[in-house]
């Protein structure tokens, strides 16, 4: 959760007047999202999300975000849909932080998903995939393999106090996805963030993606490895390969695998299970206690790692 | 700003089953209140809040709450509105919590509020203390004048790290308002924390009062009191009795205060400033870190008290 940037009332209906909003008739804070503070808006002319985007978020990136929430929305793909203001601008700015205004999403998210849910993951990240095909803008994914071993130099000399053997296994892993990293896949925008939280269902039928502010260009059988990760374990740490499978299958349903994506998915299971423990790892030993963020356990991705380094290829991920 | 307890989608399925809410669409938890956790709740059959009740407030008091809202929304009050579930029950248990569904009240707001918000906020707590006088429970203050040595004692030892000089304040003002405090003046039920955050405007007109969780029954010209310290001052700490002028006219339009009522106002006025210095004293010395609120600054009720030690008569404080 968080709401780092108080907005007053006057400030925002200042704000609000460039855009085809009508009058103000609700604003709140709310508890989504770790990046940026995101507020609930109710206006006369519909309910909206604004975000302002905080200090983790570069700048130069937001018209590539905003840009692909636009371009996904005007497919038909279900995500928020950026507002133009008077002139046609997506970006603006208040309280000193750029932002945008987008349209409410409805949904809940599960954070126990079940096999169907993961099914309809699946098919909504494929058809995400095609939808954003034509869309001109890339942005490289900061957070891809070549960055992971500059990410962990910082928190080298302190991971082991968060558990003995996390910095030798950092180490081999970093050398290992070097090497064994595949040279080629078919590329295209990825949300790079498919966690339980950013998938909203409403009954059981899956209604939308929100937060796509680590999307990026990269494999896309990446973002499936991503979403393996935050999907198909249990609260317990094992592997579930029922949900796996319903996973692969609803995304094949839409856009099929090449022999070269069902291949690689262990290597990049394991990669993505690494860039998730760096990040913990680093908001672990360097979160900053006065905010409104608890940093998320860097061992629950330990586990993930080190049951992709053990299983035996891509029929062990229900990719039979 | 707090949201302490995370509901999952399925727990909150299961408990909205007795509520006429139909479906739900969307929830999250706002950064709305200190003390207990509130979410956002969309559901097929409108918009509304869940509030689960934290630790702080005392769970026998409940009823108290839930029905004074009811019975304010039940008089035509704008406030948020219990929702029953089957059998008539108002309040629930979710998480381990009780809890309640109360209707969404749309506002904003203002943390600068004009003399004109000033007048509709006089004239709408005299509408509430008029609506609320065939409430048939009483709920004693207790955080009123009785109660104030003993909330300041476990604070003492410490108070003069926050500023040299304030147990000694304190102490003569515990003496002086012991002294004398009002023996009897016209009562009933008073929301008792009627500060900006709790009162809601669309445009320039007042759209409601929220957060009944302080309410009980004491002076109801107390109630003038606490708003009053809340209201008429600038962020510099100038009181501005153009803006009490319009709090009191607004009051008086509705409701007139008594000869004793408006002789009282200045010994009220210093009390409700040290009741709330006397709260932001003890939660600045002994908050939790790791509670997602920032403590009030006790100081600046340090500055209104003294105002209130110095004025001369009601008339000083708009009361002509």
């Amino acid at each position: 959760m968080a709401v780092y940037t108080e907005v007053g009332a006057d400030e925002l209906e200042a704000f609000l007047a460039a855009y085809p909003v009508g009058r103000v008739l609700s604003f709140k804070g709310i508890a989504e999202g770790v990046e940026n503070s995101n507020y609930y808006l109710h206006t006369e002319k519909g309910t909206f999300i604004l975000t302002l985007f905080e200090k983790r978020v570069r700048e130069e990136d937001l018209p590539f975000f905003v840009g692909l929430m636009e371009h996904l929305s005007g497919r038909g793909f279900p995500c928020p849909r950026p507002l133009a203001a008077t002139g046609g601008r997506t970006l603006g700015r208040l309280a000193g932080k750029p932002c945008a205004v987008v349209t409410f999403l409805d949904g809940l998210s599960f954070r126990r998903p079940t096999p169907e849910h993961c099914r309809q993951l699946g098919a909504a990240m494929a058809r995400m995939h095609e939808a954003a095909a034509d869309f001109p803008m890339s942005r490289e994914n900061t957070l891809g393999q070549k960055s992971w071993r500059a990410l962990f130099a910082p928190s080298a000399p302190r991971a082991n106090e968060v558990k003995a053997g996390i910095a030798e296994l950092v180490q081999g892993e970093l050398d290992a996805l070097e090497r064994d990293w595949p040279p080629g896949l078919p590329g295209g925008i990825v949300h790079a963030d498919l966690f339980p939280d950013n998938v909203f269902f409403i009954g059981s039928a899956l209604s939308g993606f929100i937060d796509f502010y680590f999307a990026c260009t990269d494999f896309l059988a990446y973002d499936l490895a991503v979403a393996l990760n935050a999907w198909c374990f249990e609260p317990d740490g094992m592997f579930n390969v029922t949900k796996a499978r319903a996973f692969f299958a609803g995304y094949e349903g839409v856009r099929r695998l090449s022999a070269d994506e069902r291949a690689a998915m262990p290597i990049l299971a394991r990669g993505a299970a690494l860039r998730f423990l760096l990040t913990r790892l680093h908001d672990w030993l360097h979160h900053d206690a006065s905010a409104f963020v608890t940093p998320k356990d860097p061992l629950e991705y330990v586990g993930k790692l080190r049951f992709h380094r053990a299983a035996g290829g891509p029929a062990a991920l229900g990719l039979g």
